[in-house]
């Protein structure tokens, strides 16, 4: 058994824990592997940039050929994100029946063609455990745990920026931006948060889990994405007197052959196991047909719990190596090249229970004009909050009125509400978050 | 690629759900897998037997040595449960080099050595996911995803029987002896309910993954199991005062190089994530040195979800054969013949808080005289429930204070016990439940 050599493309917060990890760990390693781990090369903007870990300079170089030339380089770890120079050393590690583990979800979200495709094309390994909900082993729990299940469905809280201010909201009774301001504070938020808080990068997990669970090619923008930047301190005051808690949720469905892809902020019971998933923690909870209902839980991002899934994904490869049984696993569950591109349900086509809140005139009758319209929609009402006091026309100012509708069809939502911001009772736009039927029991 | 020969040794609950799923996600694991899987065989005790499941009878056999000596075997599925012929079987299928996946904790936990070994000298694969926990993939989350993390802790809900009976006193206020009858009544637990109820069920899984995440053989006998049956309804209602909830754990630990196993009752912070494991769900909290804490929810048994589980290890097995990979890991995380045995610290030596209950005499001094005890032993006081009235001594009848201690060693605490249950103020034994200081933060 001979030693693996493994070059790491990156050195940021998940390059360096992904070192650290291989270094403090080693005996460990090696007692289980039978075989050493060596970190032969470390690609680096800057060979020069101090740094908060001592590492011998040689091993670094600022040039990625010098990586891919290496002679008997096994593995090569990317981390340096994006889709760009990334793209490229993947492609080219492929090509040379490198074996590839990266944590790049952008770059498996959006160009995720391209590089399965050279892997398959190769039979060289391409591993990507660390791309979705960081420490936790989704991808493998989904390809190798789940591979007998068809899935029902995936709820994923997978951006822990965005729980982390939805909690402190929620327990502190704080606005949106103050929240936002200590989550940048503490780290748990970038400086330009717009990626984070508004859905993407949620979604760029839940495109890889669609591939994964489904056995189907995804269109990124089929994926429908709506951040939690316009959710009041007031919505997860309402939502809690009705019952719920707010989320945002990347969820996944299989329907009558119809899947469904999106992420935005809900409304979920507020006593389900989701609801009590707090701060910066990542879950999973997903259904099989055969499994029944799980969950899985830990710490999303960060440098130690994503170094831990990258090493796990190093090590497979590893052992693929030295059991000469490279490419023993299609890229996802089943072969790329089988898999159909299949468009995802519209968001319109969604059947489901709404949140709304309206922005109106404080004066009688309008609570009337407003069943009215939805009535005519189709819509019916479940429950209702309306705190102001009806007063006369001229001194009428903005209320809020909130209400739960029944099961209502997201098309005529919009063309409900769409009359009912025309009016000149409503101040502002309504806003409405939508109702996922969970408790942790379905 | 040739198809995969595959006979199921057993067909009670979980032989049938493994059947059932192979025969219903049929397409799904050929469209995965790229080949069939074919039930060639079945063991049953008697064919004739009438069952719920329509199956060719010509499939049966009641002689097992016809499924060892089919020709082209490539999987035996153990689902017999017991150790006579369970290990009969497995050990003849290891020698001539047909896969095992079983789902025998008992066997594992008790005659494990043998079949390991059977399966290292043979080079032949043996998985057992179903073995723990059920439904959720527990054995390949250890060995494949944690396997670069040191293992600081393990704690488990793994008997659904139990969490479930615990559940009911919590919810309803019930007795254990009432809710254990309806569990039965519900098939929650068995006619004897003796192996699940005392703790023998979860120490059989608790052995198992003190091997995967320790690389150590593990004595049962060095185990220390206590049930819940002598739990009360007043000791839940106790616990929820102080902010308490009492759940049977499974319990692992590595510190200072010892390391901890066992399964008995504990009080645990009421908001924890374990305390909010309910039912007959099973739930696995670890925490890892790299990936930090993380927790696995779902069924713990019941047929399909031990079968999604099953089904996992049998296309294991299969790309493995296919791929002439057979054996690519060890059965544990390490080469079994590398595993030493080392003992378990022992149950005395623990020092954690405990909840305390006296039975006695209502009347004035008892506390001091308790507590004046206890303090001989080292062992102080943070918390008194004392809800008794102190009466004159001729009239005094039981009642029973309750305590929680600081943090104490479980020596001190059974001797000064000793002690006070010798006094004549005490009625009954004095009962004892471990407090487990985890808020599902730490």
């Amino acid at each position: 058994m001979k030693d693996i050599n493994i070059a790491i493309c990156g050195f940021g917060t998940v390059g360096k824990g992904v070192y650290t990890l291989l270094n403090s760990n080693k005996e460990l390693l090696k007692s289980r592997l039978g075989f050493n781990l060596n970190v032969r090369k470390i690609l680096v903007k800057d060979i020069n940039k101090k740094r908060d870990i001592i590492v011998d300079k040689n091993i670094f170089t600022e040039n990625y050929e010098d990586i891919l030339n290496i002679e008997d380089l096994d593995i090569i770890v990317e981390v340096i994100g994006g889709t760009d120079l990334a793209k490229t050393v993947i492609s080219e590690a492929l090509r040379r029946k490198i074996s590839v583990v990266t944590a790049n979800k952008a770059l498996l979200a959006l160009n995720g063609f391209d590089i399965v495709k050279e892997a398959e094309r190769n039979k060289s390994d391409l591993f990507f455990e660390a791309s979705v909900a960081g420490g936790i082993p989704v991808i493998k729990i989904f390809k190798d745990s789940l591979v007998g299940n068809n899935i029902e469905y995936i709820y994923g809280i997978l951006n822990g920026t965005c729980n982390y201010i939805l909690t402190q909201m929620s327990e502190n009774n704080m606005s949106f931006d103050i929240v936002l301001k200590k989550a940048q504070e503490k780290g748990y938020a970038e400086q330009d948060p717009t990626f984070d808080i508004e859905g993407m990068d949620a979604a760029h997990k839940l495109a890889i889990l669609i591939s994964l669970a489904y056995d189907i090619k995804v269109d990124f923008n089929d994926i429908y994405i709506e951040g939690i930047s316009k959710i009041t301190d007031e919505d997860i005051k309402f939502a809690f007197e009705f019952g719920y808690a707010v989320k945002l949720l990347a969820i996944a469905k299989k329907d009558n052959g119809k899947i469904e892809g999106r992420v935005h902020p809900v409304l979920i019971e507020k006593d389900s196991i989701l609801s009590n998933i707090k701060g910066v923690y990542n879950a999973v909870y997903v259904k099989g047909d055969f499994l029944g209902p799980s969950l899985y839980y830990g710490k999303g991002a960060g440098s130690f719990p994503t170094a831990s899934s990258v090493v796990s994904d190093i090590v497979d490869a590893a052992i693929n190596i030295d059991k000469k049984s490279v490419f023993r696993k299609p890229v996802y569950s089943k072969r790329f090249s089988a898999m159909k591109k299949i468009p995802l349900k519209s968001i319109n086509n969604l059947i489901t229970k709404y949140y709304l809140r309206f922005s109106v005139k404080d004066q009688p009758g309008v609570l009337s004009k407003i069943s009215g319209i939805l009535g005519k929609y189709n819509i019916s009402i479940e429950a209702v909050i309306q705190k102001g006091r009806a007063l006369p026309a001229k001194q009428s100012k903005s209320v809020p009125i909130v209400m739960i509708t029944h099961e209502s069809l997201e098309k005529n939502i919009k063309k409900a509400l769409e009359v009912i911001d025309n009016l000149d009772i409503t101040m502002k736009k309504t806003f409405f978050i939508r109702i996922e039927n969970f408790n942790g029991k379905n």
